[in-house]
């Protein structure tokens, strides 16, 4: 509808017909998650703009329960169906423009087809439907739609369990960036098995890859979605190996009349290959982006990067480009920054701790990647970095932005500011550990060494770590000269000081990067995705 | 403190000393407004850091209630007074670095003297213990410390009237970007007078210039601040016009052994002449760069932005560079957008209406400021846009953003992508009218049309604007071709759709910016802003 609207008023006189199976355009898809708990309470809420409306406004000649079954490239002919009558009518088109979407996997097991999916309006009252006398839900699926649902069914007064099976939920974040995610739900009483498959479906209960059975009155899969890209196929176009529709930068397909926008179609990725991400930003402005290059007015997409967000049960996730795990995997050469700022100043009330992850090109100091987890903030958080992203600022650069500061929206130095400072202080020769680095180093002889109050330290502390507080620290940094040491604190920042501090006095010194509480939220998330683990 | 405590993590056998006049270092200068208020309750809340703690940690011999009375520069000596003992002291120094702040500025009135000013701790106890007692407050200067005084002295039970010699609130946003902050005072309750001055001060009432007497147990001086510089002046060091510290990009005065930071010195700004800009980010991000300079790893200050939010009886006023008066004054080409996007998707609960003003150079549609007021999401918005001003996107490349979403987070199209896309429709060659100029194109003999439904158009229209309501003006159109037309409707995206579809019809068609709501906004303020008005 993007596309459609958006050619009208750049051109007046065209005659434009959209094409829908379904019963609804522009409709909240976003927003059917929100129904399902009753968050939105009316269902016409969902529908943003009927056919009819969208018709007169525009002047589009909009047929809704009608399927496009062919498409003749060479006479440039859709073949469109009316689902209520069965009728045919070849249309011809000078320019066609695809927008499919995707579809719902459905995983190949014993009753699978009992499993309900979430793509439209239809889905949703279906899934309302099964909810209104069901006790216990199972999720197949811990991906944004997933959680989403989870958080609703457990709203609506089910018994939610999430199996997802991956290690971790929301594959977009990196493991212990993910961890608050299943922490909370096991908080409010959801259950979450990780590293675990659906077997079987049957009535009343589904059997797990283990064999455990769990009562399951209604069953989601919410495993991932596949592009719709048979009829583009059919037609011959171009599509890539996971079946996405390929197109130029301009939305255009192999064949010069056709273009194609949304979930169906592989994007360029900033900084990786060509991608799926199903996102509804990208659909919207590719849509208006395939309507200029039909009118004339041509403007090629930004690459993209996949920016999203979630929030789930309290919490909100957030994420932008690639995960330490996937560039990892790519060999690339990284540097990855993790801190724990108060979304606000702390001696404003409300202040609520936020975990940040930053990844960066360790030779050009690009940003590759940024994951937000917290109560509140994380969204703005990520939305800045999209945007430093877009515009080519690096890590360091991070540090000069000038962002807006009042206490009770950021700090003087801002979360953001601080994600610089860091970056600065390692590409200044600073050494700092991952967390999933620790224990290698521990095993090459470097001691561990906690700066933390007597207090923290015994309220919980990594095995072996020896404490030195900070402020005792000047007094016995002479004896550790010429030691490899690898320093820690709760989120980091007692640890540079210390980091720096030790240097000085000969020390090869490295601060545990995000200190305690990411080392402690990654290794809590590497047990819990064990599998069949005795708890 | 941020450059004393860098330069220790620097330079661990630097010998750093402290002079401070006050009692406290490192307060929390921004929360004093709202410990008046008690919502934050606890004074020692306020006190970030002691004295006595930042010494053991960093190693600094941090002297508070000494005053640096005297700089040598050729003799490179501070002379420091203790303020209790009166006794003076020499202190030799290879790098000094000034950072003695602002001081309030106080109006020269009979009484001004009984004036509070709100700086420091000792500031915050005095306004404290004269609110106890008192039942009326008159705040003279609504900028930001007037305006977090008068909603705080408000909280605190007392009436309040806000005297504000300039035409508007906020000078950092424009005219009719800063009314609703007045509306909203006067729907609070507050009394808000604007184009008006105080005469005097009495000890229960002041005099306003035009004769008025106002009640007022309490008066609080918030018109400005001004550059503390007269020890740099007495040092040679060049300052400049209005006495704020002359500095390099590095944060070094015309002395080549004496840095400067803060709200003393004068900063280069992007896209403007060099100004004061008192924001506490670029205070602390400077203390940093100048300890880095002073250490040898300098790294050059980005230009200010001037980024800043504040929060108000519900709602949030943030901006980022340069405002359409002042760079209109300038005689600047520039471009300017309007809008009025809801904070989240509509259809999930609790969205509200932000108001967005984008400020573009007419040439090269490079961002030179940008300002937004609404309930929520406003500092995220400027936030952005600051961002994609340090990264040198432009207008048009804000469609390109890719921010993210889910409904209760913000829309496909974010409100900061629709002003790209606004942009975008105007380089593209769609014409627009700003609220300040459709008189004077209505004397020009354009017509002024009203695209919004009968039932809005009833409610509240521009004098003489013909209603034809959008959805029926393809059938009226024909009847325009070759007339000039102004159309509008509520926020001026209906206006868009029909000035592209008139434009096709052959009218000459420019859509009122910002619709309705702006033009309101406009007018509303300007009439306002006329003094001694009988209402």
């Amino acid at each position: 509808m993007s596309a459609a609207t958006r050619l009208r008023r750049l051109d007046e006189r065209a005659r434009i017909i959209v094409l829908e199976r379904g019963a609804d355009v522009s409709f909240a898809n976003c927003g059917l998650p929100y129904h399902v708990g009753g968050v939105i309470e009316q269902r016409e809420a969902l529908v943003l703009q009927t056919p009819a409306a969208l018709g007169a406004r525009f002047g589009l000649d909009v047929r809704v329960r009608t399927e496009a079954i062919a498409i003749d490239t060479a006479a440039r002919t859709v073949t469109a169906r009316d689902l209520a009558t069965g009728e045919e009518e070849r249309i011809a088109y000078d320019a066609l423009v695809l927008s499919p979407g995707a579809s719902p996997k459905r995983p190949d097991l014993p009753g699978a087809e009992r499993g309900l999916v979430l793509r439209d309006l239809a889905d949703t009252d279906a899934i309302i439907e099964a909810a209104r006398d069901a006790r216990t839900a199972v999720i197949a699926g811990g991906g944004y739609i997933g959680l989403e649902l989870a958080e609703n069914l457990h709203a609506a007064g089910l018994a939610v369990t999430i199996v997802q099976s991956g290690p971790q939920l929301l594959g977009s974040l990196d493991i212990e960036m993910a961890h608050p995610l299943a922490q909370r739900a096991r908080e409010r009483g959801l259950d979450v098995r990780l590293s675990q498959r659906l077997a079987a479906i049957e009535p009343t209960e589904v059997v797990l890859a283990d064999g455990e059975r769990l009562p399951a009155d209604l069953v989601v899969l919410a495993v991932g979605v596949e592009p719709e890209s048979a009829l583009a196929v059919a037609a011959g176009l171009a599509v890539d190996a996971r079946g996405g529709i390929v197109v130029d930068a301009f939305q255009r397909t192999s064949d010069p009349a056709v273009w194609a926008v949304g979930d169906a179609v592989a994007k360029p990725v900033l900084d990786g290959e060509d991608a799926l991400v199903p996102l509804a930003g990208l659909a919207n402005r590719h849509g208006r982006l395939a309507a200029d290059a039909i009118a004339g007015v041509a403007h090629p997409a930004a690459p993209a990067l996949g920016t999203a967000v979630i929030g789930f049960l309290g919490l909100t996730a957030a994420t932008v480009g690639r995960t330490e795990r996937a560039l990892r995997a790519e060999g690339r050469a990284i540097r990855v920054i993790h801190t724990h700022p108060m979304d606000h100043a702390g001696y404003y009330p409300g202040a609520t701790m936020l975990s940040l992850k930053l990844i960066l090109d360790a030779e050009t100091d690009a940003i590759l990647g940024a994951q937000a987890v917290g109560e509140n903030g994380a969204e703005k958080r990520i939305d800045v970095i999209a945007t430093a992203m877009a515009g080519g600022i690096t890590g360091r650069g991070l540090a000069d932005l000038e962002l807006a500061y009042a206490p009770q929206y950021g700090s003087a130095k801002d979360p953001i500011n601080l994600l610089g400072y860091v970056d600065d202080n390692l590409l200044d020769g600073e050494l700092s550990v991952q967390w999933h680095e620790l224990e290698r180093r521990r095993a090459e002889g470097w001691r561990i060494v906690d700066v933390r109050t007597a207090a923290e330290h015994e309220a919980g502390s990594i095995e072996g770590a020896e404490l030195m507080p900070l402020d005792e620290l000047r007094t016995r940094a002479e004896r550790l000269r010429g030691e490899r040491v690898i320093v820690h604190c709760k989120v980091g920042q007692r640890g540079h000081t210390a980091t720096r501090l030790l240097q000085q006095y000969g020390v090869i010194a490295a601060n545990l990067d995000g200190g305690w509480l990411t080392w402690q939220a990654g290794r809590a998330a590497t047990a819990d995705a064990v599998p069949n683990k005795e708890d």
